[in-house]
């Protein structure tokens, strides 16, 4: 048993100087919901701590009372899903001693995950480990994957999440709680008959971000079904009711006002403001791949389109759509004025709208008269980067 | 008490032969949610098991037995509605006794409902029959055609539901649970004084496609508040969570991407795609009665409104609002490979959207240049009928 | 204690006409949910009765009790927030002898909630009056207000609302009850390894209208999280799920259709009709702090985005932006007509849409032949004010 928190310190070294060790991406111990016909099937994996790039002592203590409980720790795969038992317990809390009378609230939260193990049915929890950020192979790593995502500890788009769809199990959703389809069809009768068939909230793969996530406390989310698990909500992020949607390795990068959709792989810097209905593309619908990201203190209007990306200060007008192969008219005036806060951006008097991508201080207006599509200078503000200027 | 699945055979048939008998087009035995204030109002009407074009023995030997057990059995009607007793729930179990051993899960399911009787409270259960499909005259004929269209086993448009928003209470909803508004009214003060108000997830008429309905295995719907009960999803359909509504009478019928609104009576085919915001105008807005039914493989872009019916392979571009009466422009070249694909069509340089309604690989786009409306081939494949060519 | 009415009313008149009595604007007992961590924070205040402009007896009686059983009364302020005592629940039972046998139902419902005090814990009630309808002070006060907007008791836009933001907590919400956000970060783990995470609906200052308000019998909303609390929904008004949304102080003022937003401050009238993702602009969100009023049976089509008020008899075609500065085109023949029935209405060929603000028969349309946007004299009924012509 650890005494002092350099004890604690030397164990841990002495763990990580071992031949097997490998230090992991991400870990954590999750809580698991398994199928209620087919317990074999992981439907979802909760963890109350997931950590990623961070605390490797508790990883390695973690994989060393694994080692020592009896589990087999390969920390040569890319990820790790294990099993744990009364001995990991009892060894992992007698590493912990001496945090045990202060993990208490956000302190040491780690400590606290495994001291709540103790007494519980420990075949609902899985200790799991991210040694590389390879395709995931488990519902417990895809899992880890969208929680780093959604807590900001991981950037949005840069985690493998190659074939996470095909894991994932659609089920039924009562609140957080996830309930196979076949479970239902085999037993509607008797529970529609005694009038305890469940509510349902959704059908789905993934769970809902306010199921697994706290948000920053000037966040807003006015309804549950508008943000994915997986997507990420920077402080400050409001997101409306009406037709927003955010799905998952989505989301914003500081204070943003949502009330439209942000696709996924879509990214939105601080300030920017996503009216109402106004959609951007994602790489699964119609941006042929290449991902949007939106600047900072850009206007998208009620119900317009986006399909390219925008830089800083950028206006789009309400109920105008812009694609790729959009005819821009620009005046001269224009073109000179834009030119100059973009550095190197060389255009004519109509161009493609994929030449304006990321471009900052674009105004994208349809004119009433001509029905000609035009860009000009936003009246918006961009902050100009010195060191191009 | 019949012994063999012959004699159950044969006792059907008896039933079936006697001169008060007559088919029903569908039925079930239903469990009722009453008024709380008026206990002889019917606010919702669940089906266990919703029977429409098939298993008509049960309905024979339902109706047999509810003749024996003092039911007054009127098969002339357009629909029936029968209080339940013991005795006909012990007759029904004598016919059914050769199935008593094997009615579990999926199987059988009509004898899962009469042993599911055995000991329940039978003024809370309903046998329901629709003899005609003429306009609902009860609660339970509207939830029972509701059920037919929701579970595909009538065809959507197919059924008469005249009247029936005037049968339905409008009532809150709580989960699953029905409430009178005039019960909330009479109780508010209590209700709220002990914290006790129920959560109320909406107020209306219809309850909600998945408070009823166990979709197909890849089918998902990322907020129940999206399908109307009564709205039909197709295999592999996806309800996003954004823009999206799908009204009752109307649906998808194969796999299909909704993240717009499919409005009542209309009708998407397989593989297309609704985007963001999109709107499909219903016969209740805006379509003057012309029910519209989109093709297969046609794409509706982000924030467009199609208000007439479109073929297969069609594309209307994101923010583009096509109605009958829009003039639209298209190109020699175009008139010719639209009028190729599509038999019997008669194009002009310009046309009303009317005359292109229903024809295959139409793309609807806005030129950008000079704000015209135009039509070309669309690049999307449209399987042709060879019989027409 | 009181015996009769007489002797009632003429309690009351006594106290009305003490010189420290000030009559109230609106009044009433709050059940108070106070902060998990912290129980100083107010999160939520519910009004079984919420009275505004009426009932100014039981008002008088109210501040007589809390002055007789100890509370500092001080009706000079313009909001007072009182605890109450044992001793005000018997005074004010005492006053409310004649009624206590027939507050039932709808019936004297201040009597009512005085008599389930009870027994109860008081700390969880306040007394809560507004004299004047300055800038809000305490959450009690910001409450009263937007239940009188939301009763219809005061006019949308006619109540001082200033600061109420930075009065109210961001809360998660599960079901209607409030969660400080803090609260979960603390007890994040155990809730979490325990499977005792709550379901969270959503996270924002204010709840939702359903939360609060019973509607009227003929008006629905198919989904709560679609009208914020403080929306105000006249008889007959539905609101659909796909994209609408209804923001505090705006709403309707009849029997509305709405499948679009209104956002906050904006005001729809009788038989309109919202179409599916349509947006109308509020104060906060481009309008320039014009407030929009759209009129009488007037049509925002589809996908419509509307930046100026409306008269009555309007359309906005489906796909269609209009915004102050849009410039718009009429026939001759068009401002003949519109200049009818708009008395004192100076029209060009080219106007900014601005100059139609307000104007009844616009009809606003995108010719889709040259791209320019037109007005011309809608075919919906405008009933004329027989003053004006």
């Amino acid at each position: 048993m650890i005494k002092t928190e350099n004890e604690f310190k030397e164990a841990i070294k002495e763990i990580q100087d071992q031949p097997w060790y490998r230090q992991p991406i991400g870990f954590g111990i999750a809580r698991i919901d398994k199928g209620q016909l087919d317990d074999t099937k992981v439907l979802q994996a909760t963890y109350p701590v997931a950590n990623w790039g961070e605390n490797y002592g508790s990883a390695a203590l973690f994989l060393s009372c694994l080692n020592k409980s009896g589990s087999t720790v390969d920390c040569t795969t890319s990820e790790l899903v294990c099993d744990i038992n009364d001995d990991f317990v009892s060894f992992a809390l007698g590493y912990f001693a001496p945090y045990l009378d202060t993990a208490i609230g956000t302190k040491h939260t780690n400590v606290q995950v495994i001291r709540e193990l103790e007494g519980k049915e420990l075949s609902n929890y899985k200790a799991v480990f991210v040694f590389a950020d390879d395709k995931p192979l488990s519902v417990e790593a895809v899992y880890l994957k969208l929680y780093a995502l959604s807590l900001g500890k991981a950037p949005l788009r840069s985690l493998n999440l190659d074939g996470a769809f095909g894991l994932l199990e659609n089920c039924a959703w009562s609140g957080t709680m996830p309930i196979e389809l076949e479970w239902l069809r085999q037993n509607e009768v008797s529970l529609k008959m005694t009038g305890q068939y469940p509510v349902l909230d959704m059908v789905d793969k993934f769970p809902r971000f306010l199921s697994h996530i706290i948000p920053a406390q000037n966040t807003r989310v006015l309804d549950t079904s508008k943000v994915r698990f997986g997507a990420r909500l920077a402080d400050g992020t409001t997101v409306m009711p009406g037709a927003s949607y955010i799905n998952f390795n989505a989301g914003t990068l500081g204070a943003v006002m949502v009330e439209g959709r942000i696709s996924s792989s879509a990214i939105v810097g601080d300030g920017s403001d996503i009216g109402g209905g106004a959609s951007i593309l994602g790489v699964l619908s119609g941006t042929d791949g290449n991902p949007i990201s939106i600047g900072k203190n850009t206007l998208l209007g009620a119900n317009s389109t986006t399909g390219i990306p925008l830089g800083d200060g950028c206006i789009v007008d309400g109920g105008v759509a812009i694609f790729e192969g959009t005819k821009v008219s620009i005046s001269d005036e224009n073109i000179k004025k834009l030119e100059q806060i973009n550095h190197g951006l060389k255009l004519d008097n109509i161009v493609k709208a994929k030449v304006l991508q990321g471009a900052h201080g674009v105004h994208f207006r349809a004119d009433s008269q001509s029905g000609k599509m035009i860009a000009k200078r936003s009246e918006r503000e961009v902050k100009l980067n010195k060191e191009l200027h």
